[in-house]
């Protein structure tokens, strides 16, 4: 092959690709940035509404154990604040009796403590690895007593949290997540802390920024990825470029777009495959001002009923419009999928009425937004492992594939599926390459 | 778009595609066969083994209820043969005593009740659908009194069907593929009763031989699919073709492998994402003869210790070599590939000794196969759909996407997973098209 014309082709340009790049720059390594979008920021996307507010149609939040991101915020001078959480929340059903809360309760309990005995590097090697993995967590659900209310509340949370039904889900991959986010507390009430100025895909219009149009190429998805002992080449619709090394920061379930030569190992191949994207709708409501704060609300809700599962208050921080946020998971959002445009609306601000009153059946602007239709995204928030996945490809989550390294979210072990596991995927794929150059500096 | 070239592109070149392709020719359709490799017959291939004895890499059986690949063997002049199975079975668990295999033939019954509960073309409304969906089958056996004899026989069938561990394997799945070959019995004891002379790739060499190679091109991976109101568009590395319609025929989980434009509906990406293969590795020794047939053997076991699973006497009818197969699958299959080349060798040789004695241990060909590293195939024998997938993208799985229809053995109903199925979806595909073109005869 030619010549490499830079040290590192990274391959997508949201968080992970970019963080991989910029730490990359930073020590010298000439990068080239591959994203096959016209705009960089993956999963998060910042669209500006009628208003001027701006509305995350994708990941948006931070929480305080959350330090790269918190880190590269402030490095990047993007200033956060707190998600506003003054006065009550509307309604919850983690606020009902503590009689019927108090199975829910030991569950979770339960889980956090299966959680803590997973190695989070390794977790096909727990010890009830092979039972925990072999289960669906509906499975594991209905072998406890539960009453009605508390087995509602989990699988609200659950969808919350994996866009999928219990039914779909890995007891060992649900529990590996919960891990890598330290505790499932730490996943439904820190997680949510602060938000970014501007939006979270500022992060990634910050990052892209600094390395400059020349190392970054939007529009450009690489169609082809070959290999040989000295050199990577990377094929787009319009160049080729060769390098030393590679980092793949795609979704994983968007791998199989690049054609590999040569083909990717069976084992990489076979955890492609038993990786799924979830469902999830994200819906808007901007009005002229947040109008729930009057009434001493949060704009907090937790509900099984309805489409609507959760809502919090969205709106920008100096408070010059009100924005109602909710999400549509996993089941629910396969059947508000198939609404029609006039019926999704409807059926959002009927929810909203019934939550905040009369005052949210007027909204400004309704936007919302499903990432599955999305050529490269397929599914969000995050693709979960199947069962038996963990146990049986686990170990060919981070394997380099020669001079190929995998990074995106879902190969964190910290915070996995968020934007700062996708931060420290970036470094972490970064870090290898750049041991690798080290080692091979003499040959290569 | 310009002018169709052709009636209907079909992808991919194996049963399920020249089946589509025969169909539509036959019916005086114009059509283009586009196959990524440079051969016919997908997961069916054979090769010539240096002895001159065709040994069939991949599907192989054929079974007196498999209607459509009976009559097309007879169609193209191609002979059958029953497989060997005078004398005695060497050693199968199935044979073990009346009391240990009561717990296994009562939970094969029961699968074999709930299959028939299954609505094969709906298998999402079935009563119990949702339940049966939501767990493994793993979670079903622990479920049930199973003594240890049972618990491996059942594992040691499972895993041959499946070439998944019931950990990974869905219960609906399960019981959806056991219906569409009728029952269990019908998966383990008819479904190999006869091969076909010359090997099971000569169906498709036939197939493509009549077609003619203007019609069938090899080398020629498809990249692209953009449809709008009137044609679709297939790209190829050297050639883009428009037609009326396309029939996609390649294993399920490639379907990524091709951009499509407009991009997939979401339904449908899902879908493609909650499959996967399994492992499977097929391992062939050639002898001077069938020396076992001396001692009243008829080459077969089923056992569920060392790699080797599953064995049978697989020698050419003539009886001029004596050939014996042997199967591992799942966990066995992803240990076993593992191992160097010779240690493979050598487990399996090792294993047909203790089986078959000590003149198994010096055969004059070893061969074996791996699928999951094929680029074009993925993995064996046939992709399972993952826990909770049936219930929610079930109804994707043969709906077509505007001028693109899908086939391929995974979205037959009837033998599904099987040559059979591959064909009947082949047909099913051509008859859509059929009636497509037909209906839209004056505008088209």
């Amino acid at each position: 092959m030619a010549t490499p014309e830079v040290d590192v082709v990274v391959i997508g340009g949201g968080l992970a690709g970019l963080m991989a790049a910029r730490a990359l720059s930073a020590s010298g390594r000439s990068v080239r940035v591959l994203e096959a979008r016209d705009r960089v920021g993956g999963r998060t996307w910042t669209r500006t509404a009628a208003s001027g507010v701006p509305i995350d149609f994708g990941g948006q939040w931070i929480g305080p154990s959350q330090e790269r991101v918190t880190a590269l915020a402030a490095e990047l001078g993007i200033e956060t604040f707190p998600t506003y959480a003054a006065g009550s929340t509307q309604y919850s059903i983690l606020e009902t009796s503590q009689v019927e809360r108090a199975d829910a309760r030991a569950a979770m309990d339960e889980l956090d403590r299966m959680a803590a005995q997973v190695p989070v590097e390794a977790p096909w090697e727990a010890d009830e690895a092979s039972a925990w993995d072999g289960q669906t967590l509906q499975s594991w659900l209905l072998g406890r007593s539960l009453d009605d209310v508390s087995r509602e509340l989990l699988r609200v949370l659950m969808t919350g949290l994996f866009t999928m039904e219990p039914e779909e889900l890995s007891l060992l991959h649900v529990i590996t997540y919960i891990r890598s986010a330290g505790s499932l507390h730490q996943l439904i009430k820190v997680a949510q802390e602060n938000r970014l100025t501007g939006g979270a895909q500022t992060l990634s219009l910050r990052m892209a920024d600094e390395l400059g149009p020349d190392v970054v190429r939007l529009a450009s998805p690489a169609t082809a990825i070959a290999q040989d002992d000295s050199c990577v080449r990377v094929t787009t619709d319009s160049e080729v470029i060769t390098a030393r090394r590679a980092i793949v920061a795609v979704p994983i379930v968007l791998t199989d777009r690049i054609s590999f030569e040569p083909p990717l190992p069976a084992a990489r191949v076979q955890l492609i495959q038993r990786f799924a994207t979830g469902a999830a709708v994200k819906v808007h409501c901007v009005y002229p001002d947040a109008f729930w704060r009057d009434n001493g609300w949060n704009g907090r809700s937790l509900t099984g009923s309805g489409y609507v599962s959760v809502t919090f208050d969205n709106s920008p921080p100096d408070g010059s419009k009100g924005v109602l946020v909710g999400f549509i998971e996993a089941d629910k959002a396969r059947q508000f999928i198939g609404l029609s445009d006039t019926d999704r609306r409807d059926a959002v601000v009927a929810r909203f009425v019934e939550l905040f009153g009369e005052r949210a059946a007027d909204p400004d602007e309704y936007l919302e937004f499903e990432w599955s239709e999305e050529e490269w995204t397929r599914g969000c928030y995050s693709a979960n492992l199947a069962p038996g996945g963990w146990t049986r490809y686990g170990p060919a989550l981070r394997r380099s594939t020669g001079r190929v390294h995998w990074a995106g979210s879902e190969t964190s072990t910290v915070w996995m599926g968020y934007m700062e596991g996708a931060l420290r995927s970036g470094e972490r794929a970064a870090e290898e390459v750049g041991l690798a150059l080290d080692g091979a500096s003499g040959r290569e």
